[in-house]
């Protein structure tokens, strides 16, 4: 997977944790960056390095050959993409035929659906590429992609995909990467709720967290989310790496999809509710593992 | 963690999956083996390996100066340790003083505070010291102990626990050994759970089992238990490695523990259901990674 | 709650089992009916007792001062409203300043508020106002409103409400009357759903239902929709009365405004995966109570 | 169910919320009452109405032709039946052949076939009789039993059942009162938890849980258990009527039944962790509506 390719126009939209250190790679690619964000300030060290800043995802659009967008909801996309307020400022309508377009927000496959169809008949060439590999991953250019649309654009823009991530995967039609990636976050979610209630357990009957830590890493649960996020857990250090309200979001978007196919999925309910539950008590922006303040206050 | 060590008297009640293999290791190992099972037939490897076969529980407690038993469940403890219908063949009353008595089935932690006064009034020295590890660790010699009881019982226990295993945590008082255990087969229950729900998932949407298991291997997702039961759940391989019924009463155990405390676990709850549900269609004896026939039947 | 007025112009809106009796209602009590449904055969009835068929939701919008819709589904309401495809079919742009437009589907409050925001820029009065009382309380015009929006377009909307229901609630600003709705039908569904269970338990351990439901009924737990839906359970009569479909769509509706609000529901949402499941095994519409299927099949 | 009979010896073991009316009642009905309760001031009031207070159970057994007991939780009657620490204080080695004895706590199945079989031995006529109707059912003499075991049994008991209930439901087998009560339990714990959520939804959207509740009462969802507990839950009034340890605690005990049988009770699970998270939280006895306290604490 080499990532040397001639410098490109490149969008992108969406400046958050992930958006950030992705530009930051591109931009060190050697590619000619173009940014968009809902709050500007977020684009200060991408413009320092290089990019150009945008009025609106539209411009962005039309000053790029490869648009990438990665925002933190299906409504911010669609504002993005669409615009709001009947303003003519999305971002769709600013591409050219001929251009790809990736996104890696996760989304729900339906919302793909729908921008495939758009894509299709403007001529753009689209593919959802939801993304794991957390905050360090986008840094350390290490992404995994899971790609859904047609094998022939991805072919070409591995390229730039190349720049973000060591890996990706071909999974299907439109939509098939946004699948893979809801099942997966629903069981990164299980593994770490799995994780407090176990640890919920233990300390409550009077032991230590660190002894189940110590435990499970000898043992055949050990996965590399418990790795990561069992110590800061058992500190309670709940800084966002991966914010509870997008794994919450993302959750939500897995039982939406389960529930139109009737594939019903209990742990995965039950669990939901649990982060609902921390989300609903919390007050500032926290890590997903601090699903383990359902116990502790 | 040397093994060698003088031969000793040992005493082996159960002899399943796990039991059979540790004794044959405890045979090459060079020790004097006692061993008793509900069903005889059992015993036949480990007899033609050296070992005597007993009659009663009580007549491996007389046998022997280090007792393990290890079997499916309290209730079977239960007779092994005190005997059945107010006959006299429990283990108990035939431990001498000074003998050390380790049990590696997975108990309720209030059943060992029970077996462990018993033992206090009769000089025997007890630990709890369930296993992880699986059949394949039973094996190897390969098993992880989780131990509660006196540290220097532990101490005195060890050569020969290290012919069984290569690990062990010292993890507090009488119980301790229990509640981990308890704590980590929710996890893996949960992580194989979860892995249940994605596959079923992504296949109900129309994509390959095949796809979403190459990315989990790909990511923070991927676990011990993972990687071993994956391929098996594709295929629907479900011979018994460690039973869907044992794995089963074993979130009994945690989610009774996690009541008498007053800790909610909603996703194990949830998760204990679905295994029920497999466990109440079952005809024959299954892995516990079948709770995948939760969706396909 | 008199219910003699003068005739009115009134337009309906979706014809299916809850909007055909209150049509028929309307006619009886003298008013001049313009309808509209997706698939036109079902207004045969109306037609035939005095109700005009118009083409599209625009034109009974442009025909009536008083517009009730009662469809199926957020979906299907939006595409009522704004029409689909860009097609200037939408009732909403039929409507005329002063005129009132009440709501009878169950959707979102979120939906809700969008459409009242349309409405206001139009000058058109609307409530929200879900009704509980099955078709059974449809056709005998007593059903209940629950009802959202401003008091005095209630007072206004009275006469005509009256013809269809004997009681309503103003529960406050636009989307209250979902919020109640929801929260009902969560209820009715645990009912219905802890009824199911109950009668599980019972007969797998040897039991017959019916001894269940009699005591049920000399008992505490005894409720209206336990008292209609048990004996149909018992005998396995499923044909709809409220669809499974239907009930399902509505705790979804449910958990989602709850995990907006960061409010955990977990048997709410243990019960609603109960219902997907029997939802994706069915081939043929069920009435909810099919619930018990998830048990025998 | 004429409740004139002949005065009788009874025994009565178990003084609390349920036990100390039962009592009042017989002894109102012209009973010679003999009673026992682990903490003996709770016979106050008995002993000053006429009845005996004895030092053990096995007093009461031996001083009554017909024994009632009623008590918290199986240990409570595992420990008045066979005695504690193999003290000969015990209950049922007191019993004479031909006598009665009835049981009203609720206990597992299993707990009540070992009784049985005990009675059985010594030619003891026993029943499975737990309650339904609350203490207020008590002090009217108003409670409804189920009854396992045999029919003729149930005859001769009948004119002393008539003192305290009026109701009385023959199910089967022993056993069959207590399956039947385990569900009837669940199915009150799920209506109430139901109301629980609706109302921690509504109130937390911006809606008064009054309004809920009169929707409530007008609809096909209004119960009994939820017109008395619903405006008790309004006002934060959960003074133990039923109290939540015993709620929790049958929960447990219909689970236990559900998972040894395969039978997967989802909502029943969910619900018993909300149960049990009030339960670990709450510091002074409460009644099961309290399960409201899972939103405001």
């Amino acid at each position: 997977m080499s990532t040397t390719t001639a410098p490109r126009k490149i969008g992108l939209i969406g400046l958050g944790l992930m958006g950030r250190p992705m530009g930051m790679n591109l931009l060190k690619a050697g590619h000619q960056l173009t940014v968009w964000n809902r709050t500007p300030e977020r684009a200060k060290e991408l413009v320092a390095g290089g990019a150009a800043l945008a009025k609106t995802p539209h411009e962005v659009a039309e000053a790029s050959e490869f648009l990438l967008t990665i925002v933190s909801d299906p409504p911010a996309l669609e504002s993005v993409l669409w615009g709001r307020d009947g303003k003519n400022e999305g971002a769709l309508a600013g591409l050219r035929a001929g251009s790809i377009y990736v996104d890696s927000s996760t989304i729900s496959p339906s919302l793909v659906r729908r921008i495939a169809a758009a894509c299709r008949e403007r001529g753009v060439r689209f593919l959802d590429a939801p993304v794991t590999g957390g905050d360090w991953g986008a840094r350390e250019g290490n992404l995994v992609f899971m790609i859904g649309g047609d094998a022939e654009t991805l072919r070409d823009a591995e390229p730039i995909l190349g720049v973000m991530g060591k890996k990706w995967f071909y999974l299907g039609p439109s939509g098939a990467g946004q699948i893979v990636k809801l099942a997966m976050n629903a069981i990164l979610a299980l593994e770490v709720g799995a994780m407090a209630e176990a640890l919920a357990l233990v300390t409550r009957a009077g032991l230590k967290g660190e002894q189940l830590v110590e435990v499970m890493q000898a043992s055949m649960a050990r996965s590399g989310v418990l790795d990561v996020k069992s110590p800061l857990m058992l500190q309670g250090d709940y800084r966002p790496s991966f914010p509870l309200r997008l794994m919450h979001k993302d959750l939500g978007l897995a039982l939406d999809l389960a529930n139109q196919l009737g594939v019903a999925l209990p742990a995965t309910a039950a669990a939901r509710e649990v982060y609902n539950y921390v989300k609903g008590e919390a007050k500032e922006d926290l890590d997903y593992s601090a699903v383990m303040r359902f116990w502790k206050k």
